[in-house]
């Protein structure tokens, strides 16, 4: 059963992680999977949330917005509208705590590092290229606090990426582009460390419910995709 | 290892679901675990959103907020903050998708059933018991279309429940309260069917990252769970 | 001419004042008035508002609010709306001013008392409910700081209670439930203090406007409303 | 007793209705209460608010506001803040009501006035003044579509104007100042009918609760203000 | 070509500056531009905004807003719509910059006049007007810092005036009304100091765009109108 | 007086005109100026909004806004704020009006097209490279309006194209750079057609109240720049 775009069942898109693609922000990433595009910056601040001064920890947070034109058809600004939607709020919480997962925050010191997550582009799997690419942008910003001797120790503690599966057409596939995204009948989101441990799992039944069987094999892809993804962030940070 | 309430690890704390708790509501439920307690309220109405109009099918949807002093500590309220927080719109959608896997659309017609849970005292699980509660006061919602005779057939396709299950003190626990949630190394929230497939599955990394074997474990442990939430609601609804 | 509920045109309805609803709260009070059901919730905090800081005084605050299907028809979330309407806004400052009316704010020290008085279920008269039990658990709120010994002196310089009264098919009555209510020409909320004194008088024309034969048949109908509320409140207290 | 600008207890300031000090409205008056300016203009639309069309009745409603430097002390603009503050809703919702008194909407037919009642100055007493100004602008503005030969009878079946009482240094006062106004220990405002009868009473305890002779005392003096209002407007409509 | 009003091209409608006009504001002129009419009040702070706290250095800022029926047809309030719209966004800040172009902030020391800018009626050039009306209510902010020996020298290191100019009907007009403004092709609002250099300059091709020849045309005529302005501001300020 | 970049008084930074960059849009350019770089994005859309339906007129609108990590600082986002500032809506209402000076609406039928501009990176002219490439991004959705056979004859009757000039050391320059922006004594935004007349004049004294030769010679060279990007822009069209 071919994929429209001619991928296997079990192949990511083309992923590039393009870094420094900004001149102001500490850290900065475009990252893309197949057409989707989003643009990484991780802003480097002295200081934390006023709810965690004096405890000598540092603290990552993460903001993501979708470009008006970044899909098919336009949508309106959150800014104009006002408000911030359910799905932008549920997004940057989700690469937040990914993030989160990876950072030892003592040995971070009380530094805020913010990753702006700003769709340019949207063809599905915005979540985990977002996510994949913010690790490579706050990794250059951990670079930036190490470069002014403002660290105590690594703060990193792993890596971390994440990556879309679901089932089309009655088959588990890895990394849905929108296409196939809004037919599948499970979407699920993984995001992993490094190491192949999990940080997040966030499984929807969007047509169908699914059995344990199910589960399982998507569980599966999805790691066979974070440990390539792992690799070319790697490769990325060594260039 | 005992749990603070004497709880075995596998054990739910006492549930209870009482229905038509209100007088005005289609359906209403107040539905507790532990001390965890969830005002659950349908509220029918002929039509659908201007999107959906037309189309011959209903909707189902669902708002979740908590008093203010449901919590140990006294929360501002997002009224008067002029804005509803990202926890807030997350639950709120999940609830809303956790219910509408059971519906089938077209027979329920061109009408909305608007599920408002607010949790009137919180001491963890308060979506899962939210989830689980809903079901039950959509039921009643469809109970109510059915006794006006607008119904084609019986919309509801199956039923459907939550619960949350966590790693405390590298222990796998089924259903924490406050106290074991703000500890606990994973959280996570499971929504099932009644006949034991899964419709949501977040879990999250909070302390430590987990591996395959902990996320088996915990999903085991959750489908025991539903299998008893399910059989409380049969019995509530043949009440 | 006997009323829909069977009351004489001299009675209230059945009014119950459950304490300790709550888990969490310092004070907290389910009041019903007949169908009419509002959750009140002292919450007591160290510390006051900034323009109050430096005094020595106490605070007492009031928010009031309606769940979405407390009503025989669903309202829409102010939360969610944006914005707080002036109908909330009027009640809430109401309940905190006939509060306040009571308390000596020296010998409370620098303590604030926020109420949060939720409507459960609407039958006419949240208000004068939410005055009425706001007021016991204010009560409960003081005698929480006075364990903690924080008191200087008893900050309760007398008791406070809120009855509504209207003119129904030409006749004067007590304690309108909401079908009264919404057919009334005159309609009134009397706060009174327990030892019988007014604390606000707020009366409309709603159909019709009133002479002052009329206005002064109502105020001693909401004398008599407000002796019997205050004897109901003494005896919770003292339960 | 002297008060502080000369008058008897029972003497209003000068009062001063100037009609048509704008040149867009349909109705415009530039109402004074000594030092309390307040501008009122009444817009006279074609149609009516949704929830009313096809009744083939009228619609008035008001909108009250003070300019940020109209008090001693600037305020800030409630358009910055982004919301409107909950006196401003209490005493549009007032005005609005105190006028809809003395209208027959099905006179009127479908038009709606808005009464825009702005503050220029403040120095007590703004509700009421508004309440007596914005009076005389309906009536122009009910005169403007009489001329447009667009109504089927005369809408206004009366009268309204409003004044302030209260105690201060235990005497009953008529038309407080502000100086009056921030030590009074009980604020009244009373909005009658030209014919003397009561369309709203709204008394508030602010230093000492009041008994049944204060609240007696207050309303005779309130009336005795409106009769003296009344006949200024009479004076003002027919000049 | 004669104009409506029966002025030349070159004449400016009959302007007049009334100092005083509000009683609790440090400065406060109502300026009228034929019927254009502002009420400008200057309010004077001690302190300055946090970011400019410790420079030394005082602050001039302003707020320009219409009142709802200050034009042909009622606008809605932006505070009820709960957000600034852009042209009051714009000339605000537009207002602010020409103020402080004259002023010398050291002199000033750390003290803050607020302008608020309030269109009472509305006939065209109201940001004109409202720029020429605030200087002179500055002018008297200022005088009550230095009736209070606040000031190091006089801050004011000239004054500010604005006028409006355009192409009507193919020719050059200064200081449109409402009727020539909505039929422009070209609208430029010009701010100049009182010894005739440019502040701003703001032109807009509405209908068609515009030569070189044209632009200087317009910006002679606007320095003839500011010359004259600044003549009535100078016996305004003596008077 | 050599530039911090190197360039004369009267050079232009590098600018490159990239048109298609996004895949969704009917048309897209990313425009950069040195380092300031925009992405303009046109969307076409049948229908016009509510107050232009049935005038048988397009439409053109535009949107500005810069991502957070755009400059030096991290900014806060707007939809966060929950409201729009005043420099954002003073910049999206200039590039509309800037565009729709050079659209005959007749021809181009009941269609609205959006450009929205998102500041990428920041390094001063932003509103000035936004209305340069959102002009060549309109072309392309005038293009894709022609391709579907929806225009009546070609709605675009001109080009337009901006940039900034201001006095930096007492020296006129062309298309100041950030540096140089903050510093420059006058700062001016020239919008200009390809045949060389002017749209928008917007001469803004920053520092020091500029004379009428240093506003001729700003003009000047305005008009110099606006010539060579004219070119670009055709240039970009017909590649």
């Amino acid at each position: 059963m071919a994929r429209s775009d001619g991928r296997t069942a079990r192949q990511l898109r083309p992923v590039t992680i393009t870094r420094n693609w900004l001149k102001h922000a500490e850290g900065s990433v475009l990252v893309e999977f197949g057409d989707t595009r989003v643009l990484c910056a991780a802003s480097v601040e002295d200081g934390v949330p006023r709810w965690r001064r004096g405890t000598g920890e540092g603290w990552v947070t993460a903001e993501y917005a979708m470009l008006p034109r970044s899909t098919d058809t336009r949508g309106a600004r959150e800014s104009i509208k006002g408000k911030v939607g359910g799905r932008t709020h549920e997004i940057s919480r989700l690469i937040g705590r990914s993030l989160r997962a990876v950072v030892d925050f003592k040995a971070m010191g009380e530094h805020t590092i913010t990753l702006d997550c700003d769709v340019l582009q949207a063809d599905g799997g915005t979540r985990t290229a977002a996510i994949t690419g913010a690790y490579v942008a706050l990794a250059d910003g951990m670079n930036h606090l190490r470069k002014q001797r403002k660290l105590k120790s690594n703060p990193l503690i792993g890596s971390v990426c994440a990556v879309s599966v679901g089932i089309v057409q009655d088959q588990p596939r890895l990394d849905l582009n929108y296409l196939e995204d809004s037919v599948a009948d499970t979407d699920m989101n993984v995001v992993q460390t490094g190491d192949g441990n999990f940080v997040e799992v966030q499984g929807t039944a969007e047509g169908a419910t699914f059995d344990r069987d199910r589960l399982d094999s998507l569980l599966d892809l999805a790691t066979e995709g974070c440990v390539e993804l792992t690799t070319l962030q790697k490769k990325a940070l060594s260039g």
